[in-house]
């Protein structure tokens, strides 16, 4: 059975049976359309899969605002309480209000779906743009906190880290080219392991800070500067939640994804939010807490979360599981914007936004393309920000947020126009959502924005007519090309000249002859007539070789072989207005691709000559040389 | 009159009028092979180019003398005498065998073409990459060293040398472009002119030197380090000779185009030459004779004949005569290379050390393709070095002095062989030439070797290897190619059949319906049957516009419209051993190139794919978008 199907290059050509085996051996074998159905996850799989990305930011996000707050003196710290418990509330507000769109959009409800049916294509246009680049910081926030992980149990690795993280987004391309099967059952287990090791962190932690009864004990600062609070503006405080509202980005992810889960998908996807949100918000306060009463402050060579590992376990084995099960988790977090990206890729291009070809399923039932411009664009953004978490967050979660914005809003839209069951409760519930989202939204685009939240802000927008301007050339081309309706068809020729133009006689030129003659009707051979003597030499090989196929020589006043040749086919278009002319040319075609400089040149410029001529068709008879 | 034909990008038929009209406006008309003839050179015009490279080398020779002396102190300096009267003796050694050359050689007697008549192919490989990289190396000392003739009379425009080399180096490219005589013209008057000027120079330099009394003064020391000897070795006074030998590169230049000169050209040549050594050994020993007996030493800012035109004329208006003709005669120097290289290249390709193309004559009777590509390394070596003449000249003469042996050396063994009219007068001025520049030679290799000389044996053992390479494939390829002896024709199939591959009806696949119906033969058409709903759809369309051709569904249990296509595909080359398979692939070109991005990506994944099966044809039939 032939099965080749790649979704990107078409190279089975090239290196047919050895670059097969290797695709097979990194992607797996191709699955048929009907084992599509079989491909949905169970409540377990997906929560691994989808909640990776919000509970990862446990890792960083205390961290984040602490960073914020320092810069007004250690005393400062108090508040990381009363803003985690700000985005605690946040957590609480996205839980129900997702946990509505979940049910009312069991195919997906991402952000750019809810928008489009509610508010509209523009305001659509913009959460798509919104959510790409944010899929895309995704995956490097998550993964430079993850190698920052490992680099605070590790020191040694610190120099390395971009290397570190750009091996891990090449591996999770892999895996994620494999198919989301697969790549779920392969997450699952680590994701799992992870939220144990920091739960116990959590969990022992608390209860060794209360056995030494260092609550409320003011937290010691180790750079010497004075406790006092003089500093602490409202805008520094407002800046720490939004470097805190990193900690609820991935929340959406679940209710782009419902199509994913099992019968009944809306419920199963509803009950796995609520699972994910209480882990999240259990964690991210665990730590906050912890932070603030072992009077802990960030560090640069080392995370917070290390500090409070090495704090309750010591340096030894359970210290190292935590730290490597972090970095595991946080590298799995960017899995899920693997799922989501190409998926919302696929949709726009499904509307003619996006390439078409982003729209084609690839051959593990994934959108393969989605997942490589991805995995690139991600690599890019760590090797411009050299892998430094810290740089990427000002940039993080606006995009989020602007979604989540235009999600709620979508619904309370949605609610008031079309009423149904329990319709004002759902309202209040979305409306709420609505407001919050958008007053955080606010705040973090006001606090980040010269921080980086502009670079966001100017790419949405570059998005969106990038979107746009995809979109009319698609139209303007159906037009184009579109038949006509009185089923004219279009005064096409009928006549078809074929032209084979030769420089001499070898095997390369016997096989284009030899091809030109296996069809019947009118074919020319066209010699260019420069040296008299040569001239003599290739008639009378042609006597021999040239299969009863007629030579007409062609004189070139200008010693260009490529001008006399043009100027024949222009006679021949300018005489006979009904004609195709199809140009058969012998190409040698090298063993070895850099060899091709040595050879075809004249071909190459006849082709780009003959382009853009209307009713001339170029075909190339192709000689493989194997040395 | 059709007359397209560019040496390189056939570009005609992508900008058509336009980019004629610009190519004519900046390369001038195409001549007839009829008007190569009237191309030659008189003797006026033939000194001009010829010795312009020879001449100007007296604008740095001098300074770079000194600039080796003066690390011994400021006493060193006395040897310039002595070195430059070492480096008159090879000027004189040089004219008297290179006449010789130009009698014996009345096509051209380069250093390749000597060696490879004489000493036999591997000298004369070794001969030809030294000289390809030295006409690199002329273009880019010259240009740099005109550039610091140009900033000493205006040192604001110091800072932009780089960018001021480039602009002159591509102006000199097009001059070239546009054809030997015209450019011969163009660049007569102003060497004339600066030749006359450096003679000025040197007589009321050299005059006011002995009014004043000057001579025989011992130099001053602006640094004001003690004038002793101690420091002056040998092996110094050898690397001043070495840096020297700057002034003599080029003398070779005249051999080379011997065929360039009017009836009878080797007399001419010959002729010529005697001029060209006088002029360059006056000028040169003036200006040692000048430097040493003013005091002046060189600077970083200024050049050697800039302060010895000030110190002669003052800053006026004749100082910056001097110093515009001496910039303008260098940057001219430059041209000797353009004429030389595609030369040199062209000879290389009609032996098979070039690619092919190479040989090829452009539209203006040169080489185009040659003074590209010397324009182009030139331009890269003018940036690498930063427009600085004393870190490129460690690297120049080398080449020069290599072939200078070689053809000495070829001389020698061909006198001994042949005999002939006072063969050994002959051989002894040969014999001299050879033992001169070979102890030259070994005096630049050993005392610049450290200095950047070995790059240039590094380059020209690449370059030789690179000749090899090519011969060798196009050896390879004519066995491959060539036609049976016995005249038997090898086994090709005899049938044809033409697929098109379609994925739903528009204009572009209607057009290629009708160019596949132009020809008799067998026609199918294949649709891969995705949906059920959209193939009933085709097969309604189809049944209007298909022509009568008749429609193939295949199922695609993989979701994939190639593989499913490659399987067809397959299915006939396997069954019918004896049949072409040509697909006709409708093909929708973009107005704008950019927008390829967003089309026929299955197409050119079908085209990757059936690249290297052996009896498939492809036939791409485009349809032109205007929008």
């Amino acid at each position: 059975m032939y099965a080749v199907r790649l979704p990107f290059a078409q190279t089975s050509g090239l290196c047919d049976n050895r670059f097969m085996l290797l695709k097979r051996w990194l992607v797996g074998d191709p699955l048929k359309t009907a084992q599509a159905r079989h491909e949905r996850l169970s409540k377990t799989i997906a929560l691994a899969i989808f909640s990776s990305n919000a509970i990862s930011s446990v890792a960083y996000a205390t961290e984040e605002i602490l960073l914020v707050l320092i810069l007004a003196g250690a005393a400062a710290v108090a508040w990381s309480i009363p803003v985690s418990l700000a985005i605690l509330f946040l957590v609480l507000v996205l839980t129900i209000s997702y946990r509505q769109i979940i049910y009312e959009y069991p195919e997906g409800g991402g952000a750019y779906t809810v928008a489009k049916s509610n508010l509209g294509e523009l305001p659509a246009l913009v959460a798509a743009g919104a959510l790409m680049i944010d899929y895309v910081l995704t995956v490097a926030v998550s993964v430079a906190a993850g190698v920052a992980a490992l680099t605070s149990a590790i020191p040694s690795l610190f120099i390395h880290r971009e290397a570190v993280g750009l091996v891990a987004i090449l591996f999770m391309v892999l895996m994620n080219l494999r198919g989301v099967r697969e790549s779920g059952k392969f997450f699952a287990v680590p994701t799992y392991f992870a939220i144990g090791a920091l739960s116990l962190l959590v969990i022992v932690g608390i209860a060794k800070s209360l056995l030494r009864g260092d609550a409320m004990a003011p937290p010691t600062n180790p750079a010497g500067a004075s406790a006092d609070l003089e500093n602490l503006t409202l805008f520094l405080i407002l800046r720490s939640f939004a470097a805190g509202c990193s900690a609820v980005t991935g929340m959406e992810v679940i209710s782009n994804g419902v199509k994913a889960f099992r019968h009944p998908e809306s419920k199963n996807a509803a009950t796995t939010m609520i699972w994910m949100s209480v882990i999240l918000a259990s964690l991210f306060m665990g730590i906050s807490w912890m932070a603030y009463h072992s009077g802990i402050l960030p560090k640069a060579d080392e995370t917070l979360v290390s500090q409070l590992a090495r704090l309750t376990f010591d340096t030894g084995a359970i210290y190292y599981t935590v730290q490597i099960s972090t970095m595991v988790l946080l590298v799995l977090a960017a899995n899920s914007a693997f799922a989501g990206f190409p998926h919302l890729a696929s949709i726009l291009a499904r509307d003619g936004f996006m390439p078409h070809q982003m729209a084609t399923f690839g051959d593990r039932l994934v959108f393969s393309n989605g997942i490589i411009i991805l995995g690139f664009f991600a690599c890019l953004l760590l090797v411009v920000f050299q892998g430094n978490t810290h740089a990427l967050i000002p940039l993080y979660a606006i995009g989020v947020f602007v979604s989540f914005t235009l999600s709620q809003a979508g619904m309370v839209k949605r609610w008031l126009a079309k009423k149904g069951v329990h319709w004002r409760k759902k309202l209040i519930v979305n409306g709420v959502g609505a407001v919050t989202t958008g007053i955080a939204t606010v705040i973090i685009a006001s606090t980040k924005f010269l921080h980086g939240a502009w670079i966001v802000f100017l790419l949405v927008a570059v998005l969106i007519l990038m979107f746009q301007g995809i979109r009319s050339h698609y139209r303007a081309v159906s037009e184009q090309i579109a038949l006509d309706r009185r089923g004219e068809r279009p005064p096409l020729p009928r006549r078809n000249i074929v032209i084979i133009p030769i420089s001499g006689l070898n095997r390369a030129v016997v096989r284009a002859v030899d091809y030109a003659r296996s069809r019947p009707g009118e074919v020319r051979a066209i010699y260019v007539d420069l040296d008299p003597e040569e001239s003599a030499k290739v008639k009378i090989q042609w006597a021999q070789w040239g299969g009863g196929i007629n030579l007409i020589a062609r004189p070139s006043p200008y010693r260009s072989v490529l001008g006399s040749l043009l100027e024949y086919i222009e006679e021949i278009l300018e005489k006979e207005p009904n004609t195709w002319v199809t140009v058969v040319i012998p190409e040698i075609l090298p063993a070895r691709w850099w060899q091709n400089i040595l050879h075809n040149q004249r071909a190459l410029m006849l082709k780009a000559a003959l382009l853009f001529k209307d009713r001339v068709i170029i075909i190339d008879v192709p000689f493989h040389l194997t040395r």
